[in-house]
């Protein structure tokens, strides 16, 4: 696994005060707060994409704090360096503070704790259920079982709910196969493109060598692009585990296509999209392609920067809070 | 969704006493069992399959005791009504006992604590990590928490460790895509018909519709099958969910197959074997292929009744006595 | 720690049906059942203390099934010996089935979940809030953690409530301080007694020598014993742990009493009552009571025998199922 | 109850790096740090008893940085104030800028997770096992249950211990009996000024109402402080729940005990002892010994400011430390 410098997970806060009078003697000033839980990404250029889906979520829930938190110890760790580079800091105003001193997804909602908020919708910008959102349930879960044998009013945490992933999740409430089809729609720009380069096209996804049955959700993804879209064949690999770039291919072969759109399907185009995907090196997928005898037209966009795309995230959000009996502002 | 009469779940206990001399002041003697936890079936033919896999336990554990667990409520009552029923006893001597008087997972495992064993190894007989397992991973956390204030001695369970599905979990311990190999060169007769045949080869998996990317370990199987045995298509479809049987007509146009082979890769050949598969009614796989212009060739066998799948089970059993410390004898 | 013929929870189950139209798209019948869990005796008489109060719960909640469970492995191991022994059954044909065959509380659980009840209040005899009380909490915790990513439908268990102990627990649901009230009202036969007899009052509770603090509740259990019946002076130690003996003896002193009825403050009257409190060995509390010169009135009767003691454990049965949403009939 | 200023929970960090090479492919580096716990103060003077105890968890672990957590949503409110008011600063130097900007235990630890420590011991500076230590439990182990699936390498915290209260805990590990002999070998110094003052000695507590059987830890350090040191009689009460001034009375009568020397057991002298031990109002418990015909000779002075008291703390992060298998330097 390379130096990734793609993000799953970004923190906003969304604050929203409510007073609510818990049944027997006491009152209870809830306060909510949306973190918003990315993987992060040291690529400035690539900070686009999250700020934009930071940027809906404020627009949706005007009355409500934001922050930002990533979940990479490497990525992290470079920006706890550059908040410490005043010459860094000069030669880039753009960097909003947030991002600049970011932190985990536990200490922005510790944070939070701190200051009184007792009710967060935690929306990762993951794109498929797996490792790194079970993993973050795990978080939910545990700060839920922070409890007090007095119950209600010294608990920690009136509720913690989690937003499911681009592509949804397990479970009856919210059918994933419904996520999939949002997310279809929101491809139609691709798809626009592909159609006037006269090519197929694929995607790169991010992917899970040790999680199976990872590369399923992309393949269904892209089956109901070719249905939904007949005109454009769609293909999907991933850097990490089934299906690769070889699968890709295989297929592209059996569909006879020739030439190619190459974009990444992850929030960011961080590391992964500059390297992996588009680089010089032999081994990136546009060499192989192209060693392969297909002609290539490389798009470097996070899927964070498509408006349709970053309002799955902040639909979801909404979901979880509904869910969850939270109501934001 | 149908009436199941599969299964994904049998207990099988296989006993052994361990007398450890535990830290301080007092003896802990610790009895094993293995439970084999499958989803169960009525269809007595389809019984083999996983008693097969049971025999294979007790071969592998002789001083171990073995009881099987369903987990279907509605496959566990119909045996009930048969335990209560003279004229069904006497017209299946082939019953064994433990299949009439079937329990549940958790009263399976209760009984085993009753009776003093502390130490369980749970093995289902999943083919993928999905909903099934996961379930299954909540029943494992809870009975380890069950505990008490002066540890060890009166904790119900000493340790309870859960074997992976077939096809393979998450995680570096055991890489599934080992599991998937084991897997593939288990299927070798079932690519030595195809080639008999001049046919490729379709398995209908169970799937789920509601757990994203379960179709992905089944199409990764797949592709490295074609790639293992090129002379043979090998596609694969679910009855629930992603890929359907339209996705395997799809897939098996573009590689030009005319003739197949259409096998269950469930562990029993039960109810979705005979109706949903084999059936004469319109909407069953060989009707709809059929129905496409492929020649059909079906075989109604459990995986559980090939010896080579079988002992996947008993090995993963293995794996996760030794992982978690646990001597079977 | 000597052998135990003492009990602390005996489980019975009262069965009731309910019908609920869960949201969306499926009806679940969720089926009730109650389980008292003592520590359990083998002592044949002093089974009536807790009979008695199963007796009580069944004639609270006629429609509900009703079965017992014993947490002492021990004790159960001498029940299942005796269930194989045809003469001892012969013996004693006033044993119920239900305590020959008694389980442990979680294969108890188990079973009812087996056939098909999903919703289970627990009842524990137990008289304080300990370690006992904690543990049987960790199995409700644990229980209700046994989870399906598909909520609800396949849940093993829809609601499991566990009763308080008969002199409370901590949280401001139930103040502890009026289960206190309520006991000292149903001491009141004794009172009568020991004005009657010209004597003080010693309890000989249970206690924890490794749970700090245990002897809490008992002391203020006294102390308000002494301001409700000021005539008499009511002291109380444990076999284990603060307070013991020497410190009733102590507290004796400074009162001025010089004569006392002894008697358990125990569910049933079994080997401590017979033995550590009323036997005729050197360090049985009479024998030492005698020795520092008391005059010594043993009463061996339980407080499971006491009905309005027992009724106060039909009373937290009906609490824990009205706080936890369940209708019991 | 009252405002608060006691503090029940200081969090100091201690800081050590360790470098495991973990099982298998990956090296993890654990840096570890300790949390003192407490409830927090608003009453400067009152900071030296907790101040101490950090100072001598330093000076035991100098190569382990050091932070402080107040678990008093109230207390720490009033401290974030402060931390804004430019003129409080410059009135009160001496105030230590981890005391001016304490947050809540979850954010300290969550903070040293974002700052890479992974391994935390939590002494909290709870005199008895009771709610606040209970709640504390629940946190770590959430903290702990915060997983990954890829276990070891991404899970946010290695180990997190949790140091028992200075009167003890349940459990077989550490006998409490053993810790309440240290705690009356400590108090020498008030049985030596109340013998000074041919006096008897009452210590108030803090208790709880809500937590049955609270008091008897205190009692049971009462009596042996009456046993070790038979000159004096020590006697105990509580501020909330029992055993209350009312109870003290009563036992100081029964010992015919006229004069007493009044002293806070409780690790600051803070709100508490000013107010409700030696304040001049009615019903302070100055004024009810005085009005019972008491001399009272008051003694305002926290635990913590006791060296071998705060001692305690220390052994008990120590002991915490060891039984985790975790290495403080």
């Amino acid at each position: 696994m390379k130096l990734k410098s793609f993000f799953f997970a970004v923190v906003i806060i969304c604050l929203a005060v409510t007073i609510c009078h818990a049944s027997g003697t006491y009152d209870v000033t809830h306060k909510n707060a949306i973190v918003l839980a990315m993987f992060g990404t040291t690529v400035e250029p690539a900070l686009q994409g999250l700020l934009n889906i930071r940027s809906k979520i404020i627009d949706n829930y005007p009355d409500t704090t934001v922050r930002i938190a990533f979940t990479s110890n490497i990525i992290r760790k470079k920006w706890q360096i550059r908040a410490e580079d005043t010459e860094y800091i000069k030669a880039h105003p753009e960097i909003p503070a947030d991002i600049l001193h970011v932190k985990t997804p536990l200490a922005t909602i510790a944070d939070l704790q701190n200051d009184g908020y007792d009710t967060i919708v935690i929306q990762p910008t993951h794109i498929s259920m797996g490792e790194e959102f079970l993993d973050l349930q795990t978080y939910v879960d545990a700060l839920m079982n922070m409890g007090t044998l007095k119950k209600a009013k010294y608990k920690p945490f009136h509720k913690v709910a989690l937003g499911r992933p681009a592509l949804g999740t397990y479970g009856t409430d919210h059918h994933y196969v419904e996520d999939i089809d949002v997310a279809v729609k929101a491809m139609a720009p691709d798809v626009k493109l592909a159609t006037k380069e006269k090519a197929g096209l694929i995607y790169m996804g991010h992917g899970n060598e040790f999680f199976p049955g990872n590369g399923g959700i992309y393949l269904e993804l892209a089956a109901k692009m070719r249905k939904i879209y007949p005109d454009v064949v769609t293909t999907i690999g991933n850097v990490e585990g089934y299906p690769a770039i070889e699968d890709v291919i295989e297929t592209l072969k059996l569909y006879k296509v020739k030439r190619v759109v190459l974009k990444p399907f992850m929030v960011v185009a961080g590391d992964h999209s500059i390297n992996d995907m588009a680089g010089s090196e032999d081994d990136s997928w546009k060499s192989v392609l192209e060693k392969n005898g297909f002609e290539v037209v490389v798009v470097t966009e996070g899927l964070g920067e498509n408006d349709n795309f970053a309002d799955i995230f902040v639909d979801h959000a909404s979901d979880a809070a509904m869910d969850a009996g939270i109501t934001l502002k």
